[in-house]
């Protein structure tokens, strides 16, 4: 079984962090491996991030396609284009924080997730809510750390978890705690550790379920939703592509 | 790694059928083993059903607790029990209708459930939107045979389930099933081949994910919701239980 | 008229608190009679005492449907086995939670639930949303004392609830107040005096709603979610209950 | 007891035929008396006759406030001024859409509403909605006859009220019936004897849960949200009452 | 275009400042004019001031139909009336709560809504529900001062203001304010440049949708839900208005 | 005012009928352009074509940023990238999707959407409920033609259309038609003369509210959510992209 993780950003550190995560917890016969695109963002940091990240992901799985890979974990907490990985791939595509989200809803009744910029807030509660989590979810929190700032102070990043894992405990009655970013990934079991609360890292989840998913034969269906891109003929090459009522 | 599949009923060829299900996607290293309390219902079809087959259920999972057990899966698929088996067990017990729900929002955008009894179908439902898959479940559908007909004629219950699929395709614009009775798994393969369409058997989800869990290292949250039952001293034995206004 | 409150708990002090409470409030011609199965956990303190308490709950219905009940109250905040208990009798059935979050809807727009252990506050909160009282029930607050505890300790309780109540008017712009556990019934109108809010106990609730239902005619619709269970001829006895994959 | 019944329209049959239905089912001691304004639409078809009727209403409730009034019920299933109703009484307003909708989710899993015009049914299903009942109704129906046709045609009323119940069993999956306009209260018995299903009538439920209400001793919060308007000294008269940009 | 804006209190001040807000952004093409009926409550705060206010701003609706008007903003954010006077009104109705919360949906993805006195709390908050924001809406807060008291004082209600916006900001995170009553109008653009945060004022929003939807052709739908009142001929006049059981 | 509409996808025939529509209703004043980014697929039909798409679109936007565009339409009825343009743009950013919805919730109480292939029915549905419209929408349809047969074979596709509209209004009980795609917009008028329904193009809708937008002086919050992407120096250039586990 092949499993590939595609870190959507272009920091290959945060790329072999996430591979490190991922090889602790594989099947030894399951072949992990682990890419970046080159052009892309140093770092995911919202919407637009995702959006100029995704074509060079997707460009990946399409490759990966070509090599076999049984199934894909997109390696970024934003799941950036998540649906659009699912129609070109045929096995099935687990994005970081769906896993995580569904690992939380099995192991705790209730849970907070905690992840770097305030500016994620928003996008992860919406991602929480199409999953189907926001009875589950207390709160969506973060530490106001950039997602580079994790790899740079390593240990003020710990300091500022465990200090907002606190807090998420008692001010949220957290049960569990989801790590909203994947370069938190290596800081799990030390968070756990340190708190006494199960500390979910999505990266171990994905895998975890990726290998679940083909280990069971699921696909991704491809009946309507997540059904291949048409390929559609060009029409004409255009001459015009700016049009104006004022000239 | 120890997986304990729990069959709340008292019908011993159904634990088989699941355990075989569960035998033919497991790792050769995990340790998979079935048990069904003896006085519970022949079958679950209903809440009076699953309340009168939980304790006995429940019993099992204590037992498994002083073996060490490493997961449990409940092969019922209305999940009975589910949070209290979560309360005395440490390591993640897995509901095969959440299960199911979790992989169908995988790999599909949207999926119709498909059980035994009418009656079922709102039991079903509320477990659905509890799992928060209200937007991606398009329709719990039932063939109207009982869970033991399901093995008493296994050729009519294979057509009528064909049939159904076929329904929910055209009528739902299904794009995965979801069986909704674990007495389904065997037919699971033969009805995904039938009808073109991916097939998501609970049992064989659970199993998996139970592997997934337990290869990851989560456990059960002990913090607050999930927390052990608490051991409490019994008052007075009452000497009255019977108490009326009008003698 | 005929109605049964059953206290799920095995506790026949609480049972009696519970009936002296019903009595309060009920028509003079209304029979009003409690009881509690003996086997049963002293207190009902999170899914696994529910569990066990239900079947024993259960045998109880049955017992009154011999007899000719025209009602049933549950008389535990959790509303354990509610569904199972309305396939079981006839006439209907009423869960002290649902009860009271129906009253709290129609006598404010905005409420608060005060339980007794925090382990408890994840299943109220799903059972408000069960009963579609998501955008009503501002908070669900627990006093952090055992069930058994309002009993050992009235002073204490009064004056712990108290507090949360006022909590819950400044910091919850609660407009009623629900009292989440069974226990705290004889102290509804005291609390109501002393925080000058309306506070609504479930049994007082429940009671009444009953005699309503009954009054007005109205039986459990025995058309398929809550029809009677099925009686099932047992398969031949088996003779394994065990099996394994790894001899 | 004193409960008065307003029937927001100017139709006198109408609240009479709503005052025999309470009267059958309200306790020998409960005072019940029933008045609708003089200058109301004849029928309440629709938001614009709501805004019209709710003015008379309320004024009938202050009367009823000088009266000593214990409860209200507004007989009209688009439960209008509901709200306002509960800022002027002391005691408890029952919309009867609410009490329908409070009985239904308590005797059944789902249900169906079945009303006279199709324009009422986006009105109720906004009332569904707001009581929580989304998931518990499976449709809301209508059998295209305006509200004074269920008087003047009685027996084509009832024709096609029993032609959409057998539509709502075989279709929805109802397992009660909700009738969705005071209007048909008389014929709630008829319906459910021919049709053997639960059928509810609000008025019915209405009158039960105000006398189970006054019973328990609740009264409306005045706590916020339904507290008595604040009595507003008037500014000096205004001449202009005509404003514009443009001479 | 002619847009009428109708001020369901009887305040004339308000009409005027709601005029001069309006006429600030509309086309100078646009016809603008504003009306208040004479009967009706100074200010609107809760439901029974809304019930009274609606019939005589329907009546100013009926004349701006026969005047010609295009379309009809509702200068109250309570949306008093709203669905009844889509119904008599060909052209687009626009109620100044859903155009703010359209217009805070769109520029931000996160806002908090600050309104007067805490009754209207509730009422807003299920105005947000309806239109469909409860995800992008983080609260509903109030400086605690009645609607008169904007123009009594305007310093300490800019004061209040400011404050409550602060805090709205670090507690919600709020990226937008919608101001919650149409008497903070004319402080809009103030609070917006003290605050550094998009500041939206639901007149102003109401006013410029409401040119654009005449603009683009858009009349309020007549099938169904918003068709025209129907003409019913009065029964024969009651002489019976007050009918009791108990004589 | 400029308004720049964004035709994501690279057909330049369809970037002009946006402009026509958009002229058709834009004020003379507005000076309103059209554009498509000459490297994306030639149609959207599914979230790997809007992938493609968006940084060519996003590229459009940061053009328009330094030509002083005051407000963006994507003219794509997936929304494909709005969070993204809009946390590039000063200006407020309008997906037709999101106006015409806006639209339908204002002019009527429930309406059906009509698209073009069904892989497309899940994206939009997922799009109404972000945009909290799930009780208003009744349906998403399509008529099962490419987005390039519109143009293909317009004659064909207004007989598609009209008989989508009038199941819609029969089965659905539609109160008014939201056309899914931004290539049926000139087909608008013709199919609300042939139906006798309103039918809401969302390039006509986004065009009035971009105006309505600039023309009140509101712009894109930048607190948070919508804030600038950060700037990021970026790391040494990564001289490994692909890790494996397994050499």
């Amino acid at each position: 079984m092949h499993i590939l993780l595609v870190n959507p950003n272009s920091t290959a550190s945060m790329t072999s962090q996430v591979l490190e995560s991922a090889i602790r917890v594989a099947y030894p016969t399951t072949r992990v491996t682990a890419v970046n695109p080159l052009e892309t963002p140093v770092s995911i940091e919202g919407g637009a991030d995702e959006a100029m990240a995704v074509p060079g992901m997707l460009s990946e799985i399409r490759k990966g396609e070509l090599q076999g890979v049984n199934a894909y974990v997109i390696a970024c907490f934003d799941d950036p284009g998540l649906h659009a990985a699912r129609e070109i791939a045929r096995g099935p595509v687990i994005g970081i924080c769906q896993a995580a989200v569904q690992v939380a809803m099995t192991i705790s009744r209730r849970f907070t997730v905690i992840t770097t910029l305030p500016r994620s807030i928003p996008i992860i509660e919406d991602l929480v809510t199409a999953y189907g989590a926001d009875h589950h979810c207390r709160n969506v929190r973060a530490i106001n750390l950039p997602v580079l700032g994790l790899d740079e102070d390593p240990v003020e990043a710990e300091r500022l978890l465990v200090c907002e894992i606190e807090k998420a405990k008692l001010e949220d009655r957290a049960e569990a705690i989801v790590l909203g970013c994947a370069g938190m990934s290596l800081l799990c079991e030390r968070l756990s550790t340190a708190t006494g609360t199960p500390v979910i890292d999505g990266v171990t989840a994905a895998v975890k379920l990726a290998e679940a998913l083909v280990g069971a034969g699921y696909m991704t269906s491809k009946v309507n939703g997540y059904d291949f891109p048409r390929i559609k003929s060009s029409p004409l090459a255009s001459d015009i592509e700016h049009l104006s009522n004022l000239a």
